[in-house]
């Protein structure tokens, strides 16, 4: 596809802004609302800030990482870019949504692209009652915290939880525990994509537990929701080289 | 659907024996090659070994289990068959296809329900080259095994092996190596179940290796391909309130 | 050893008293300050908080658990107490010792005898240097969190967070992470009983950290030293057929 | 120490080799039989087979490696041996002894530095019962295999199998199963130095085993003893700043 209208956005750091410069030389920078495309310039980090800012606008989003290759960033290259982006691959992600019961009665709804977590918030082990698709699966998780990730977040947050990677197009969610205590040594699950998950804290008063979706952090919550946001569509560009789908797929064959 | 010319089939102990008289003092028993739906009485392992017996005919299977509820079975009831098998909801599983090359220049072909696995014959550490859909993933991998599992057979040597339990229909297979020695803990992959594995055996002659599908060992093999069989559909029969599915999905969160 | 001055120490549910009750029926209770051994009614987390109130008197607990046998408990019986004491074996632990420098210039000491950990405060994940007997060991653990324990806390919050069971003579430490991110799945370390921890918080402003030992908890952490207190002797009571070191190593064999 | 008489034994490569004509040119090369020290040139692989050939010799052992440093090497260096080996500090081994009882009646015996490990020998799982110090601990292990491994082979065999790195001086031994399929997921303990292990095959006829202690594989075993062997004395000899324990210590922190 032909993008004529491209709206670069850069991280604040040297690098960024540098590259910025560079390309601002060879293409006018459109503003973000009128542009047909978006070119991140930054690492992982920034990518997910640029995904959630930008996440009505129908366009798509091409990152470049002037370092090592970001895991959601193609390689940094002055040249050349309406020609990658032509011949860019598009992979579409859905992130999840989660709605946040919080202790006031509150509610509160984030967007996460990598996962939704939960961590305890003192001393006290949280105790979460688990439902899923309405029915009861665990009936009390005493543990440090736990999270359902993405496919595209599996190798994250998800990771270091000693949760599975997932293939992109596997159409898996990772629901993790962090430190189970009770059941012993539970290991998580698997869940179909269609999953809806609903953590309820148990004891919320005297053990409270914050939840985090991505960007996004929700303190003494009372009950978690968490489905994929079917009705949002990211569009991520990548060089065919070095697709997400092949990323994801490289990870799990990483030493 | 309503059956009526039923094969009964029953293991050889007496506690399926006894299962058998039970239900044909109440239904024909039909011959397999004219029947419309196979009974199977017994455990997990004759339901997998009346599974690959039966895998060319077109009917469906019904296992009864008179202990525990197997994992593939249903509860032994003498009574009411002909209503259950019409309540009962189909379950279609694609095998794995397995072609072993061997030392000795000849092929074998297998059939897998559960899992192909690769484990060192002698005290020598297996070295495994992996190929998936035609490129190299890893290129020596040293262990004392690996293997390929189904959804429906990452609870049984998958699991063992520190591999994760796989939801029926989430569409992936469990790569899963058995004491990875370098790379260095390497945990396995989750791939797409349109891959294609390619196992090739490095240094056979001082270190040979064995593949099993299923029941069927090839030993001292020097190259196994592993696909879905596409072309081979199995048809399990289940009471609708203990499908494989939940089955599955419940035995990610028994402790 | 013949004890004559008996302290009772009960929890406040009913369970509890109701066994006080039962005791003090057939025996004296001595006020603490002048007993030769304690005796404690209720749960692990009673002789928990028991064994942290008494820990400067030099005298053993013998603990006794209405209930299932707690894994510091012996089980209840209200007669032949005289006798059991008697015959009982003691195990001595040394607890660890935490001082913990707060962000505001002030040092907090701890002891626990499970163990002492660290946890994030916030959605920032935890980034923590970890030096050992004065050589840094690992430079930047980014993490949910990391602790010490000992082995008689081994099979509690450390095994949660998939740390070893340690056998109560081995003489060693867990050193365990929660959720490493980076190094990207360390799996912790076995430390001699001798070492000394210091757990450095780097950039503890935006990622503020708190440590607990065992019940106490210390918020805005941002170094934290741990070792065993070898000054410090607790001395627990056991009915020799179920004495703690036999219970560990029971433990590792439970499925 | 200073030592005068120096066998130096190289492995057959050609790496090992020149390094054995550099030294030649310097030292004397005096046979095994009258030396004082041995020098091993070449990989892990030989300092291991030069260990169990000289076990019964009470001479130290400092290995020299060409290639990247050996667990169990030193850095070569043609020059200043006599100096390296006087300022050198020695780490003493005791190894395991396997008393391997075969169906056929006949016992073997064997030392091993690193692990003895059993697996089976076809396609049938094997079943094997767990003594520990004359008590049985587990019944019936399902199993690939099982090994006890001391602290020198901890990283090892029992890395690969998902066992723990132990410090050379904890005093304790790991017992790692390979692929536990029942009890599910058992994920193996750690003894003190001294226990006894007895592995007792079960239905051993249709599940056959093989042993290995280290070098020697044992088939069709029946019956294996082992613990660790207190009147053999290893003497491993290693330059002070890169010795056996700082190794070890140091594994564990490797990412």
């Amino acid at each position: 596809m032909t993008y004529q209208k491209i709206a670069f956005l850069a991280d604040r750091n040297d690098n960024a802004q540098e590259a910025l410069k560079l390309l601002e030389e060879r293409h006018p920078n459109t503003p973000v609302a009128e542009a047909e495309v978006i070119v991140a310039l930054g690492g992982d980090g920034f990518m997910l800030r640029t995904l959630h800012r930008n996440m009505n606008r129908k366009i798509p989003i091409y990152g470049m990482n002037k370092g090592t290759v970001g895991f959601l960033m193609n390689q940094f290259r002055p040249e050349d870019l309406i020609q990658r982006l032509e011949r860019a691959e598009t992979t579409t992600l859905h992130p999840l949504r989660m709605k946040a019961l919080r202790e006031a009665g509150t509610e509160q709804e984030a967007i996460a692209i990598n996962e939704v977590s939960l961590l305890r918030q003192s001393r006290q082990a949280a105790k979460v009652r688990i439902h899923i698709d309405g029915r009861v699966r665990i009936d009390e998780l005493i543990c440090d915290g736990v999270m359902v990730a993405t496919a595209a977040g599996s190798t994250a947050y998800n990771l270091s939880a000693h949760g599975p990677i997932l293939p992109l197009n596997a159409g898996v969610l990772a629901l993790t525990p962090i430190s189970a205590f009770r059941p012993r040594r539970w290991r998580g699950a698997l869940l179909q994509r269609a999953a809806k998950v609903k953590f309820e804290i148990l004891d919320y008063y005297k053990r409270p537990v914050s939840a985090v979706a991505d960007l996004t952090e929700v303190r003494e919550v009372v009950e978690v929701e968490i489905e994929e946001a079917r009705d949002i569509s990211l569009r991520l560009l990548f060089d065919p080289e070095h697709n997400l789908e092949e990323r994801i797929l490289n990870e799990q064959f990483t030493p």
